[in-house]
């Protein structure tokens, strides 16, 4: 593996461990025991890579959203989509702890990141349709206008639950299994929405996928 | 007026349009015209200053929490609600637009906020339960945890509505309108335990509130 790629796995864990305000590219360099020229022929500064290590969120950010092919949301789809996105957040909570002060250090991962958001935000809401459509024998239906908000509140908490947690504790103290707790936490967001037996599946199958993990 | 509350004074407006953390207290003392020295006889650094604005910050949020005396919650309750907490969140920007950041440099006011929070959870909590009750005509049946999960989500959204605006716009170009779209946000929470009549009359009531401020 070339220094580029170990310096990108390197700044992931440290900054995941420290916080990337408490991380800057001497560190990472002298973490591999390489120079901190040499780190510098590779990246200028951490903006530039934090910015490299963006895409791999936006990638992972489209697998965790990925549904399955075949029509329509299952209950247990509504699980998986659930742990899914808390280990997303999880992944790179370096990212999604520190955003608005990370964004505001650099406008062109902004401009990314704005994108990204856009889109996230739009495949909730064709999901949310869907689903409405599908269940319209429960007289579940939702407006574009309602399932737009439906999507930004679950954006929201999903990305905020990790400052809820962060209030109380360090980052280096916040451990998987709080996060997880975040799963029930959004899924609370759709529970008006469904059926009894509904719910009970879906929160079977996050119990389920988080004794996988464990 | 004493210096110590024009000081208490001056940082609120400071904090509030340039960022609590890009105002020191020799930017206040110089603003008010007095000595680095008499600002420091009355508080010893920023934190301290925070520190002293808080149980006014806790006193506010008893306010806009108040429900009418009379028993029950009418649909224009909830209307204000959401407006009030808005109005809340805009007049103590600095605090809730930066909140992680700050409690982790002050303890003891990490200690008095995690009381508040407790408190103004159980507050929403038993309002959350106290409609469900009058409601249950309508079949709006919470137990005690998903009224406890509902406030936790109405908390997030609320605190974080700021944060959600803070990644498009700098603090200063956030205007109160833009808080105020959150007022909606917020209320989209509740939509789905309300029939369709008491939905439009909170929509009207969050409208005119709005109006009337403007």
């Amino acid at each position: 593996m070339g220094n580029r790629d170990r310096i990108i796995i390197a700044a992931k864990e440290l900054f995941n461990l420290y916080g990337s305000s408490n991380i800057g590219t001497n560190k990472i360099a002298a973490h591999l025991g390489i120079s901190p020229g040499n780190l510098y022929y590779h990246f200028k500064n951490r903006e530039e890579i934090i910015r490299t290590i963006f895409p791999e969120i936006s990638d992972a950010t489209d697998a965790a959203l990925t549904l399955p092919s075949r029509s329509g949301l299952s209950p247990e789809d509504f699980g998986d989509l659930m742990v899914n996105w808390i280990q997303l957040v999880w992944k790179y909570r370096f990212f999604y702890g520190n955003l608005v002060a990370l964004l505001r250090k650099d406008d062109l991962l902004k401009e990314l990141y704005m994108e990204r958001r856009d889109k996230t935000l739009s495949i909730m809401q064709t999901a949310i349709l869907a689903y409405s459509h599908q269940s319209s024998e429960n007289n579940i239906k939702f407006s574009e206008e309602d399932a737009g908000k439906l999507a930004k509140n679950i954006w929201i908490v999903a990305l905020n639950w990790i400052g809820f947690l962060q209030v109380e504790k360090e980052d280096q103290d916040i451990t998987f299994t709080d996060l997880l707790a975040g799963a029930y936490q959004i899924f609370a967001l759709m529970e008006p929405y469904l059926d009894q037996p509904t719910i009970f599946t879906v929160q079977s199958q996050i119990q389920s996928r988080l004794e996988a993990i464990k």
